[in-house]
């Protein structure tokens, strides 16, 4: 039996663009990267010859390895790399490249600098497919928000009916949850590792040391940095100002960052399954060939999109929180067992980001909003859904004050007779209460700044959009 | 690219047993298992053909699918079964299997019927693997704590020297912990999961009320309950109360008791880092041709096995309180997503407790033990090792009782001067304060009740292996 | 500014019964109850004077001591203990016990032993309360089951509507978590910690060696667990195999049964937050005086006990997982930080859990139910709710079969067409096809074993609360 | 009983500043606080008189309320503020304030408003103490790597001894990641929540309707948002784009800067648990009266700065985690159980990283550093500590190359010989062998950019400090 994952147990994400930017293959092949942009920027400082760099290039390709194979011989060295690299010489053997190629490969470095840089040009690869969900998303919702703008419907707190809201500012809050989310992640810097065994750079200063007219150890440590510099750039991840095998947070704010991201997606899946249960019935998923069917029952459509959404924030926090735990243990220059617990979650992470963006996306560009099912609802509590502006406006009207309004809605409440009828009866006879009561229980009249939100709410993701 | 996980991000439990019974293609097989064992169930008890259940059986083997497809397809329905299902009736019809057989497969089943009982029996099949590392390890550290009963070293609290103990008392301790969660994992109960759409097993109902001389509803629940016992015994399963869609106590009694595997090979994993250490030296792990070995630095030898113990320490505790957040959260006959967020965490707490298991057997039955270095380490803190008894002891003979021992001691600190002497400087001269002061600081002679301990945890031991 | 805090910011446990076992009041109490239990120990044993029992037992009261004080020195010894101690022995100078009453306080003690077994003494003490908050509910669910045994609803899945049900059988799997969590609570077994500085009990031997005729070692080990069995029972908590400092079962198993305890209340919760939206209303939270009222709304009642399980829910998750995390790092003979991090979450998972048996004990007493909500909700969904026994039942006697009635389906959702009209224009005529479709249609007709789980259900629990 | 909680069981953070700043009654004394400012900003905007504001500030102070009635009033609305308004009207009342204050009070807002800024304010006030203390720590360690940038001692990899490294380096990566966490901290924005019942400011427009001369939507919503922006003035916190009810970021980005800060100081604390071990002894906590001490063991000197650092960094990541928990799973307008699940883990993070800042403080101005136990160390491994570049520089020089040196390597480990003699046999004749290997051997001449990475950690900490 063949030990391999597909995701059959993972479907917030399977099939997903970051499944494959995620996998197995792909973090090999980023580990590969790495090496190979290792040696290229040798070559280009002269510290070993374009062949040598051309004949990693070469052999740095994933198919030509055997990933259960090298998997298998992890545990022998706690990590992947370890064997790699002894399956990379044996290619660069097999293929005839120059002994010098092997001396080149890996120089100076330690796993954890190719691990932990992988892991990043793993999630910025990642984080691009992501982004541009996001923006699919929040373009959608932004959309959406303006399009439903006057849309009445019912607000909720705590379950329950409370004040009358547009649908529009529901969609805006949504795109704000994203939308900061998404500041969050632009935040994140993902920086290279490259400090060797234990974080000096000892092992590249010997080699520069020898290859070099004589310097000082500054010019060593100033050379030394303008290698990392070139080879920051050649894999697109930032500078750090030191290495950073035990100061970890970079995969702090990139693990937080995507946990924002799947919060965010979460609250949306979470109102778009309470909207989608028959009885409220204000939003549909949308029909898709062959999503969300039961072959037992087929007049059943199920909100996949939003149950997986709710999945993945169901599933995130802890991925979040082992990060901390790893963070705040690291010892020594490098750590005995924390490292090794970033590396599942922050990879699940990515990949439950990368997954709630896409249905998000799939979600907020397909949903169906139904305003009659909105009014249906906002009937249910009729006049009220605006006690609050009856106690507030009538209380210094009558006699009793705030107490009598109270005990007329009570009594609404408790014989069905409609509110209005039992406030004609208590409002002073001089005042169109007609009129003034037409008023006083419009819905649409007692929205605040819901309009002003939503603008205000768009006007921030178009601000995030184009940064 | 290929999306599929080898485990080379999680080389806790990479290339042990549970890797093969753990796979997606473990999960896909145990899926198809209990789908031919509910037609098996259902030819035996004459509600399809002997032939119907070799048509399925004959399909129910992973090989026949493609399982980078099915995960791709899983999305649509939020889960894996129901593609599977439809890749199943393919391989009826290309089998040319009567017709009936595809009436017979999943006959008032629901997916989540299929899917909980697909991962107890994963589960099922792990922890056979599982608990045979646990007895490996347990007879491993029982005869070492034997062997070891009268081994001195230090006893630590708080990283601090405290008093004497002898190195069978903590090996005997990591027993304790392995023994105790075997004794849990022992407890809990892999039910089958059989309901039917919501629970109410109406679907069987309604086969059982057309297929049979017609019975009262109460003798149809009772049928219902004999089909459900009888796949509950092919299966291997226990028999619940009742369906459990909502009620997820199975889940979180084998979550907890997985994390209390892997938590008592933590600490195991814990001591033995700590005592590897190259200036505490009291422990080796197992020299292994090509493990624990770093090219670069050649006299390296890394304990990886209790870095794997310490990885998994830190990266089981977060799936298990997944669990717990969706169990909490279940809501209707079957929980919008919560469910679905139970998956990954329960496969990876069978994962990284199989893991454990077998890196602890390893370790265990391969600990190199230093009791030379373990004397050096005592002879560090002297007579202060027995400051305790010291105190307890001197004190009522001397002027100034506790706290003149206590000056006594912090002279010592301070000075350096032994605390034998200065001791012979205050006792009372009408002993033998020679004879008094080598009985009063051997440490062999504090070690209370370490023996009666290792004793009763071996015996503890040792009753839970033939249980 | 004075420190304290009384629960302001956690209304999930803050006035009900746990509050009051577990404040620091109550903490302090039981460490004080440890610490003269033993020196009663030693009197009974003659290891001491009644009087220097009396004497101790006199100053363990709680409210001879400044908690605020005492909390301020406990981050010079990392525990409260060390502090309480010298407050202890003041208590006793002041008082004019005897010397001998000092001597004998705390004596072959450690920290540890008091911390640990004093938390063992408030779970027990907590657990009381909540196992009768659990019957209380209990009881009630139990009854509403069969109140309610034929009450129809609608049974939802992924939350939509699936088939029909019986509430009844909701409320059976409401009772059927909490008596799950009931059962794994009471296996839980609370022990002494009891070992001395480093679980060797080497002080006590010292003692016990020099005021009794015999010596040989075990009969002192004899001796001493014959002391430890005594204050076990003094204290009513149970003896374990041997001090578990760094074998932390114990609070691991404590830990997952409190939160599997919450988990359930959290499913009863979540399941009437949904029930008791006003477009769903089955269900309501009791009303009572004074809760869940809105000054500003006053129509509004919101669902308090169901929001502070749910509250509940979410918060002990990340509790479990701390015990996990802390266990499985404990290293030594005594850890260095992961015992100090089990004690804030074990305590909140007490309050939690006991907080959450309170508020399911007066949800389950007061709920309201709605059948006409209930049968409202059902007809929304008409006969679609049993299409998967049309399905089943009308597939074999029309042309196209399965596929031919899920056409009927999706045209009766697409026109609104009742399924019945187009059923009975595809139904063979040869039959009585309105009394058949009466019988298909009737969602009374489909309800399986609802009946029978009802029954098994509530006899389990009866079961359980004899137990 | 009185079931308060004065930090018995949390040791981590009682009785350092931050303990004031979070207690009940600093959380009390901030919805107080919060609740005198609006109707101040008010006054300010003639919306109410200053006599009114002045009433309301008059009885916002929190000891003229009972803290412990209050947490008993909590459960009945789910929250704290509802009773407390009902308390503050009796005190308006009581104090004989005019009716206008009491309708000013609270005027539009929401319990939510309250609580949500007023945890803000609580944030913010304890942040101030806490960047205090990170500075005081920060300041000492850079100092500290200053003073030991050419104090040698063994870098260790995976617990074992891997290359030289200078101690100075070490306490630099301490700082860095302390610096990292502070600027996190610092891009933190602490917002003020102000949306009335359903984050629509309903309510506020209703009073500035009818109060004002202009009347359009738009410049009432102009209006309200130069209240809320005023309000947030007042109170030192910053504008949000909109009422963030469900849209939960700064409670995320709190929570993850915080959980930064623990993470930070825990990595600070697991090297000196490390380090102080006594068979390391590399570092010592500094010997404070009173602290670390044990009565039983008068030599022992516990670690507690460290400990309750490794304490808070066990403890924090399930707060962290439960906060994305809350957040992914926010419905409606307001929550129904998720927010109510933020408040105790928000303030625990406060609390906790509070203590962290001041024990990390504590620990690093006092930390004694003993060099001559690092070279101690160091000699353990004596040569093979720089295997790495002796494998590098003599491979290429000797028959055999890297396998050659590899087992010299093995065979110094094995036979005790040094491994300068055996190297002295193979090297080439022709060179001035024991002057080349007195530089290759050097340990100081083997540090790479160690110098140059403290410096650039210092000048980024000094960068962070002025900012």
């Amino acid at each position: 039996m063949f030990p391999a994952d597909y995701g059959l147990l993972t479907p917030a994400w399977a099939a997903t663009p970051v499944a494959d930017t995620t996998s197995d293959t792909a973090f090999a092949q980023a580990m590969l990267d790495v090496e190979a942009a290792w040696v290229k920027v040798q070559a280009d400082a002269s510290l070993c010859s374009a062949a040598d760099a051309q004949a990693v290039a070469d052999i740095a390709k994933v198919e030509l390895y055997d990933l259960a194979e090298l998997a298998g011989k992890g545990p022998d060295g706690a990590n992947a790399l370890i064997p790699l690299l002894g399956m990379m010489r044996a290619q660069l053997t097999t293929s005839g490249a120059p002994a010098t190629a092997a001396t080149a490969l890996h120089r100076g470095a330690t796993s954890q600098d190719v691990i932990d840089s992988a892991l990043m040009l793993m999630a910025a690869r990642s984080i691009t497919l992501l982004r541009a969900d996001l923006l699919t998303a929040g373009v959608a919702l932004s959309e959406l928000s303006a399009a439903h703008a006057t849309t009445l419907c019912v607000a909720r707190s705590l379950t329950q009916h409370a004040l009358p809201t547009v649908f529009g500012l529901r969609a805006a809050n949504w795109l704000a949850a994203l939308t900061a989310a998404g500041r969050v992640l632009d935040a994140v810097s993902l920086p290279l590792q490259w400090g060797g065994a234990v974080g000096t750079l000892a092992s590249l200063h010997q080699r520069l040391g020898t290859s070099l007219p004589y310097k000082s150890e500054h010019s060593l440590a100033e050379r030394a940095h303008q290698l990392s510099t070139a080879l920051a750039t050649e894999l697109g991840l930032s500078v750090p100002v030191a290495p950073w095998h035990t100061v970890r947070q970079p995969v702090l704010s990139l693990g937080s960052a995507l946990g924002s991201v799947i919060a965010a997606a979460g609250t949306f899946g979470a109102d778009v399954l309470t909207a989608s249960r028959p009885e409220i019935g204000e939003l549909s998923e949308p029909r898709e060939a062959g999503k969300g069917g039961s072959s037992a029952m087929p007049q059943k459509q199920n909100p996949v999109h939003s149950v997986l959404l709710r999945n993945a924030a169901f599933a995130a926090p802890a991925h979040v929180g082992t990060l901390f735990t790893a963070a705040g243990t690291a010892v020594d220059e490098r750590p005995d067992g924390g490292w090794h617990a970033e590396w599942a979650p922050l990879r699940e992470l990515l990949r439950l980001a990368g997954g709630a963006g896409h249905h998000a996306a799939r979600l907020a560009t397909g949903l169906d909003v139904h305003p009659e099912a909105m009014a249906r609802n906002m009937a249910l509590s009729g006049d009220l859904l605006v006690s609050e502006r009856i106690s507030a406006v009538v209380a210094p009207l009558v006699d009793g004050g705030k107490a009598a309004v109270q005990e007329l809605v009570l009594e609404s409440l408790r014989t069905g007779t409609p509110l209005r009828s039992l406030l004609l009866g208590v409002l002073p006879s001089d005042m169109d209460n007609h009129v003034f009561l037409d008023d006083l229980l419009d819905p649409a009249g007692y929205l605040g700044s819901a309009t002003d939100f939503i603008t205000r709410i768009r006007d921030d993701f178009n601000d995030w959009k184009v940064s």
